[in-house]
């Protein structure tokens, strides 16, 4: 069997073409197309400094249809004014001319440098020339992929079928992310009244499922806050952040009943997970994924900030790069998360082996977990023994690596 | 003249000794001794996992009297179950005896590592050696000074003299910290309502003016937050973090009029904010201070979240060591801080240059602000154009020393 890919539900077609805005010469305009109109929903970054596609792209999603995204890397076209608005539009405009649609069924994105102009005339271009290479195979998702791509070293994908009612259905992903990483997305009316959420994150999901658009919002929204927005490397929430999905409906499947929707918003999840997941694992200068699980909570809010407050703690994130067991780190952000948290009634357990139980240190091995720390991925669990609640998150180490990557990127 | 210190001020002795806690082989035991029973106020750490001596300290501060403060370094006595309540008040049991006085007069302090109990025998041996060799030279304020010392790189001192209804009177202070630093100080009854500050950072202050119990309480927690709240390293809010100030009244100077109430207010404040800015110079890794100023913010705490997040963005630190004026990183920051914040109506300045205002890109000489950033201060201003409000904060760069300190530290 094939592998699964971007492309593998029916009624798509995409290409990634190299129109001259990066300077390492791989793709940088990708094309996402839907054969007819998509449902479609989509999540964006909640700073209140947005770019002007996600200003754009707010607007054009109100109607629940798209027939296409267009993406940029390179250039993140934020903190452009109203020029960079225009832009934005016009890479729409462009898109839409070569898909055949309204512009307003187009969905804009890009990612890269803040504060700089877009070269609109090598974006068209590129727009016209990924217009003329379209398809559906997998090296077609590929170069989409890697059209989305910025500092990212590793191409993030996944991809799940399932059935709906009897019939095979497809829903897959693919995201780009690394560094300027601590999602925060919501819905577009909820924007301004939310708490900030963050990172540079683009997702684009597609499935050939039939879904009416506000359950597609709902399970999106839904999806993002157990995956995307639980993933954090620097927790700088980005200024362009957005995930989208497209339902084709071309499957003739509907997501109608109980069992079909427990089933698609199951496929869902999975597929925004492992997205989310493989953003850790590629942060800037990562040697590892940190696995943090908080259980016990007084509620699910508490759990979440107490397990972000871990995962973004410069002190905690360094002695992972350095193997540490360092459990007094956990355990004292913990403290400052600012949510209930008594350290007397707490158990924390590295990679399984438990090292402070209520309120003191117990004794163990250090060599040993120490060695059992240099795994590619670090399972971090919390009990707080205060409630029922739990959550997780996903971060990476702090190595001199990303101070090298954040501190030598010039302006 | 000669120079001012700690032990300026009358009626106060302290000295430092080496008992064996820390593996330098530096002071790491510092008594300081009133004559008399000194006004106290103090704040302390709001994080929920507080060391014992932060327990046993905010019940002795209660009664607004201290005859003197024993401080230990190499050790945080944090995490240390009831043992550790019981080492923290047997600190302060023994300084009791050599100093003369009830345990309840005694505020005891630790930093160093987490979850390790205090070697008393030790510890003990060392404030009975302390007490042989108090004095209130310099060299004694050294000594002090040297012995609350973890991972500084430099001794932290200040202090001023002015005039209060037409007497001298001292006011002076040393504090310590370097990596943990995000004080956030309260009240001791404030501690469980507050939202979670920042550090370990331990501060003592001195003066030989006279002044109201709660007076002398309100001008610290004033002072606190304008200063030690104020300064960041890496957001990391300690277990331990305590600032203390003792009022001889020897001066015979009484803080009663409404300008002595000036002079006094602005003399802490003056020392509280040369002792936080010296936390920031010698924060981990650090090659400078990053001064931000947020002004014309709606509120004093909108402009004190935009100050932090922009402080706190291991971006930003990251283009601050690299000398890179990236403006969008700073703007961002503010962006995601979740307050009132309109990239429309801002004006940022890099070093005194505008680099961006209302909601674009201003075009400067990228070479001659980088070249700006290479000084041991870096001033941030950014202008929100929403109000009168403005707030300081001060931090440093994220280097790869940074890293290196903290990854290879090990428990």
């Amino acid at each position: 069997m094939a592998e699964l890919h971007l492309l593998s539900p029916a009624g798509f077609a995409a290409t990634g073409v190299y129109a001259g805005i990066k300077s390492t010469k791989t793709p940088d305009v990708g094309l996402l197309v839907c054969a007819t109109a998509a449902t479609a929903a989509a999540v964006f970054t909640t700073n209140r400094v947005f770019a002007a596609p996600v200003k754009i792209g707010r607007r054009h999603i109100a109607g629940g249809k798209l027939r296409g995204v267009i993406v940029n890397a390179g250039n993140a076209n934020a903190c452009t004014g109203r020029q960079g608005d225009r832009d934005a539009l016009r890479m729409c405009e462009v898109a839409a001319q070569v898909i055949g649609c309204a512009p307003e069924q187009v969905l804009p994105s890009s990612t890269g440098i803040i504060g700089h102009l877009l070269p609109m005339e090598k974006v068209a271009k590129g727009i016209h020339a990924a217009s003329q290479c379209l398809g559906n195979s997998q090296e077609h998702a590929l170069l989409f992929t890697r059209a989305i791509m910025t500092t990212d070293l590793k191409r993030k994908a996944a991809a799940v079928h399932f059935k709906l009612g009897g019939q095979k259905v497809y829903l897959a992903g693919v995201c780009k992310g690394s560094g300027m990483i601590g999602p925060r997305l919501a819905l577009a009316d909820a924007a301004q009244s939310a708490r900030p959420k963050h990172a540079t994150m683009l997702a684009y999901l597609t499935t050939d499922a039939q879904i009416a658009p506000s359950l597609l919002r709902q399970l999106l929204n839904e999806a993002a806050d157990a995956s995307f927005n639980a993933v954090t490397v620097d927790d700088h929430t980005s200024t362009n952040d957005t995930a989208c999905i497209l339902a084709s409906g071309a499957s003739g499947a509907r997501v109608a009943s109980a069992s079909a929707l427990k089933s698609f918003t199951q496929a869902l999840r999975e597929v925004s997970q492992s997205l989310a997941y493989q953003i850790a694992a590629d942060g800037e200068g990562a040697s590892k994924v940190v696995a943090i699980t908080v259980s016990k909570a007084t509620d699910e809010k508490a759990a979440q900030t107490i397990a972000r407050a871990i995962a973004n703690s410069p002190l905690v994130k360094c002695a992972m790069n350095g193997n540490d067991p360092n459990w007094g780190r956990i355990v004292s952000a913990a403290g400052y998360a600012g949510v209930p948290f008594d350290p007397a009634r707490a158990v924390l357990s590295l990679q399984g082996t438990v090292v402070f139980r209520h309120g003191q240190p117990v004794p163990f091995d250090t060599a040993k977990v120490s060695a059992a720390l240099k795994a590619p991925e670090v399972k971090v669990d919390l009990a707080c023994g205060l409630g029922r609640a739990s959550a997780q998150c996903w971060t990476c180490d702090l190595s001199k690596e990303y101070v090298a990557i954040n501190a030598d990127y010039h302006t």
